[in-house]
């Protein structure tokens, strides 16, 4: 193996994937899915999907019981709901502070999870799908560029320089990847974000509008959105 | 809880556990052991006891499927040998590289779930046993000082600056580690370091020469080895 892509079905990193595959050959990437106790299994039920459908490995690793004592709204241990408003407007209720979905240093513990599965695959990159809008402002720590550039520098020394972490979407929004992935064809309709497990996206969970606006500004509905019309 | 202990078991995590305590009192600290699929668990068995003399809460994360494609020779899924030699003749034999007993990342992906772990329970600190004999040489590239300065930084930002990474021996010597321990009593007699898993430490490999060394430095014999005489 080549290259692992920290994989979780949605749309950031199915963007990835196809950068990894176009760059090593399916046969040289790992795809790395990561389960943390989420609410539902939407999200890995289309990883695993997508990684058939573009002929990868996959490894799945359950953490779930990291989590085991965390009150964070998107955890199945817990009767949090997941807030419905959009960031901006969560940010003014918590003053600033993490919102409830977001799962403790989650992203740093992925990214190290990642490492050791990379190296031990003898991988010399990491794919990671992080963009510009990911830290929603203070809601999400763990997507700030201060926390990925000490991330990947831990990672880099960590590994006595024997692996990098490859985050091509870093100075992009989330329009920007979606008009990446749509150039690489990657199929958008596969892919999974809504943090509701239900049949269909809620269209109104942070997720959901986030992604939903980021098909808009490049001229298209959200593939998944017009199977619900 | 206040501060959760990254805690194996051996010399190092057991005297910052002491000093955990003597900081917030026994009722407000967290002991956290990893099981990485090590080939024993004496380890971990010394930790269950040392928690239990200190009574302090305790929790155990077995993380081993992480590892389960790499040929660590700690590792129980290889038939790699423990190197009975000094990390300095093993570094001539790797050319500088990671010597068969670096477990991939392993430091890194340890304090991340430390992280996870502390934030899940409200803790503001994670304790952390490194020194400065840590690395041995280029050995052991997970405990580099600068490997340590980005993955504190990561813990910091990626957590909204709730928690920090107290390694209170980052500047000391095992040597020194031992002495602190040694005026606060800590009961050294039940940690394990040894890299085998049989009744007494084989006294040749590369962690029990470090703390033979350290406890010598102090004028006393190591507590395990007065046991085998």
């Amino acid at each position: 193996m080549k290259a692992l892509v920290l994989f979780s079905g949605g749309v950031d990193s199915t963007t990835c994937l196809a950068m990894a595959i176009e760059k090593y050959g399916k046969e040289n990437v790992l795809a790395l899915s990561v389960g943390y106790g989420q609410k539902h299994s939407k999200e890995l039920e289309a990883a695993e999907k997508i990684a058939a459908y573009y002929e990868v490995a996959r490894k799945t690793l359950d953490l779930s019981l990291i989590f085991d004592g965390s009150d964070c709204s998107l955890l199945k241990n817990t009767d949090e709901e997941i807030p419905k408003e959009s960031y901006d407007e969560q940010l003014k209720k918590t003053g600033g502070k993490p919102v409830s979905t977001y799962v403790p240093f989650r992203n740093g513990l992925f990214l190290s999870a990642a490492a050791s599965v990379a190296l031990s695959h003898g991988c010399e990159e990491i794919y990671y799908g992080a963009h510009s809008d990911d830290a929603a402002g203070s809601a999400y720590p763990d997507c700030s560029e201060e926390f990925n550039n000490a991330v990947n520098q831990a990672i880099f020394l960590g590994s006595g320089k024997q692996l990098r972490v490859n985050a091509p979407f870093i100075g992009m929004t989330k329009a920007q990847v979606v008009a990446t992935g749509l150039m690489m064809k990657v199929p958008y309709q596969m892919t999974w974000s809504c943090y509701e497990g239900s049949e269909k996206p809620c269209g109104v969970c942070g997720t959901c509008r986030d992604r939903i606006a980021a098909f808009a500004a490049n001229g298209i509905e959200d593939p998944l959105m017009e199977v619900e019309a």
